[in-house]
């Protein structure tokens, strides 16, 4: 038989039948009216979903490419920014930013620890003079399991008055956690179609509001592909300045369709639900959560390797014999910790295969764990 | 019924339906073993195709994109390139070099001739000190329906000795039109996912030879996306910097077999035909082709609007009515031309159709030609 994968890394996520049927189409003409019609759908639809009433644009390109894109169109060389060092996500800001000249100032909280409302205020309280032109925070930073309070850092972002832009990348957030841009004041927020969106990765958007669009107008960083002055003028037509990934537009529609059926509350609390019933589950097989705090993600649970268990031993068994792809760890927590993603297309059901999977395979790897453990947690909490 | 509609634009171009399956699947980890055979498998066969052994790297974006790429990777502010000013298309490389710095000269030819070898030579026969760093040619320049003869400009290039790149824009000619990357002599190619490749937008190509990866090292352009250096080395691992288009690499890989079975001989001569079979029947329907010369694309076919033949009206009955998709002029030939892409997975038999289609539209808007003459062309010819 032709068996199913659980593809449970922290994004790509599985795509549901119903996308990939409708990205399974003849193409349109992307200079015409359907195409116009799709796009314009789309872009007010992503504008409800982040409930904002700013400008978004869309790119043909990971996720970040369309941090790149703030970086250029934002910054000039030798402009600060103060990006979060708690992670690989978080770290790839500053990194981008550096490529371009930029002075990038790393909040530096351990791996695994969430930057806090208080580290902020310091920061930007020790900047009465505005050199900070920007705060980079990622929602959920899916190398260590963390999510960010990011409602409480935009209050205190927008409580300082401080002069510089609050973006935040929401790749692995949007559509699956509660951002509200516009009540929470955030300036720039980035995400990317792979994850809550459900479809498969190659294409970002960007929404900006009015005070990120005027600190456009002081850049002096050469660019031409992630320029949203030409973006824009495109917009006003609804085309793109280059050729748009049609297929995955019309991919989006169906995801945003889906998400407007299920209630973006539902999905909110399915997502928080999710994670909650996967850490119950993973604790009661003895195994130790990496995140204890409260700023777990809602949307990968990370753990740490048990004693005696190695990665790539783990993953291999898990793939090959149990058809489940989870995420190992990455940079310093390489061969330390591992990672269940429950992002998208998921409901409670899923997790007692995802789950017994995993205890099959620690079993087999001599983990010390009665078999059904899991499953006992899933129905004790199930409701 | 559910009408069979012909999208005969300039790409993108009908995706078959081996390819919308292929890509009509589950997604898989970008960073395990599947992914990577994968990954190797394309990048292998995109190279035989390209006959060539450089390097060859794969974006998720659109093809402007890997134009981007080639400028911010080889160039400096200041440096000088060449660049075709007879379209669209070629046009453009012209505007992203300014963009990043670059002093743009263009080869300023009249739209709808091609750049001729003599024009070359004297370009480059008039820098002996090597102030120009690069010479840009779209292979095809679908805005005006030409295709430049890369294999003679090639061989100026080559015989001049200038110490400059020779930069092919292969958009919309790989997989259609003869191209030798290594036997002649071409330092660069790019390409996109959406035309000869038969795929949907959002995946772009750059092969790059030792001559170019050497210029690689002068350049002092910010970059971070479009880094090669970050993309050669995850290429190592047959990965990407970021999060690749995994679908539509399924896509690709399915395209490549494609057209290994078909055989790449035979895709050039189908697509040659095809061309030869659309001029032929639309001058016996009285339509004046707009390039008359050899320098014809074998990949669309540009034409004179008719008199008294609006184009706004043409476009709208062919598509409405007739379910066809045809593109209009760009630029200054706004009004003046239209075209028809017969690119990719398209023979002789769908001429009937396409050409029968456009007679139908043509004499509803009172042109004056019998009814059945494209056909009757297309039977004559037909061998």
């Amino acid at each position: 038989m032709e068996q199913k994968e659980y593809l449970q890394i922290p994004g790509p996520t599985n795509v549901p039948e119903r996308i990939l049927k409708a990205m399974h189409r003849p193409l349109v003409n992307h200079r015409g009216p359907e195409f116009r019609e799709l796009l314009k759908f789309c872009v007010e639809h992503l504008k409800q979903l982040l409930c904002t009433e700013n400008e978004l644009f869309i790119f043909p390109s990971s996720g970040s490419g369309a941090i790149e894109s703030t970086i250029v169109n934002f910054f000039s060389a030798g402009d600060a920014i103060v990006h979060c060092a708690n992670g690989v996500f978080g770290e790839r800001a500053g990194t981008i930013a550096k490529a371009y000249g930029l002075n990038p100032l790393p909040i530096s909280k351990k791996w695994g620890e969430a930057v806090q409302p208080e580290d902020l205020k310091v920061i930007l309280d020790n900047d009465p003079e505005g050199y900070i032109k920007a705060v980079y925070v990622p929602h959920c930073e899916t190398s260590t399991g963390i999510q960010q309070p990011i409602e409480a850092l935009a209050r205190v972002h927008r409580e300082c008055k401080h002069p510089s832009l609050f973006i935040v990348d929401a790749v692995s957030s949007m559509a699956m956690i509660p951002l509200e841009q516009d009540k929470w004041g955030i300036d720039v927020v980035i995400s990317g179609s792979q994850k809550g969106l459900m479809l498969p990765p190659g294409l970002s958007l960007v929404s900006i509001n009015a005070k990120a669009r005027a600190q456009e107008e002081k850049s002096n960083l050469p660019k031409w592909y992630w320029n949203y002055g030409a973006m824009r003028k495109a917009l006003e037509e609804w085309s793109l300045p280059f050729t748009p990934p049609t297929s995955l537009i019309f991919g989006l529609r169906e995801s945003l369709i889906m998400l407007e059926e299920e209630g973006i509350e539902n999905v909110y609390a399915r997502h928080e639900k999710l994670a909650n019933l996967t850490r119950s589950a993973c604790e009661s097989m003895g195994l130790e959560l990496f995140v204890k705090s409260d700023d777990y993600s809602r949307t990968i649970t990370s753990l740490h390797l048990p004693e005696n268990i190695q990665w790539p031993e783990l993953s291999e068994i898990c793939r090959k014999k149990y058809h489940l792809v989870l995420g190992g760890g990455l940079g310093q927590l390489k061969g330390k910790i591992f990672r269940i993603g429950h992002m998208g297309n998921l409901d409670e059901q899923d997790l007692y295969s995802i789950l017994g999977r995993l205890e099959a395979a620690l079993i087999d790897q001599g983990y010390p764990v009665k078999p059904g453990t899991s499953a006992a947690s899933l129905i004790q909490k199930y409701d």
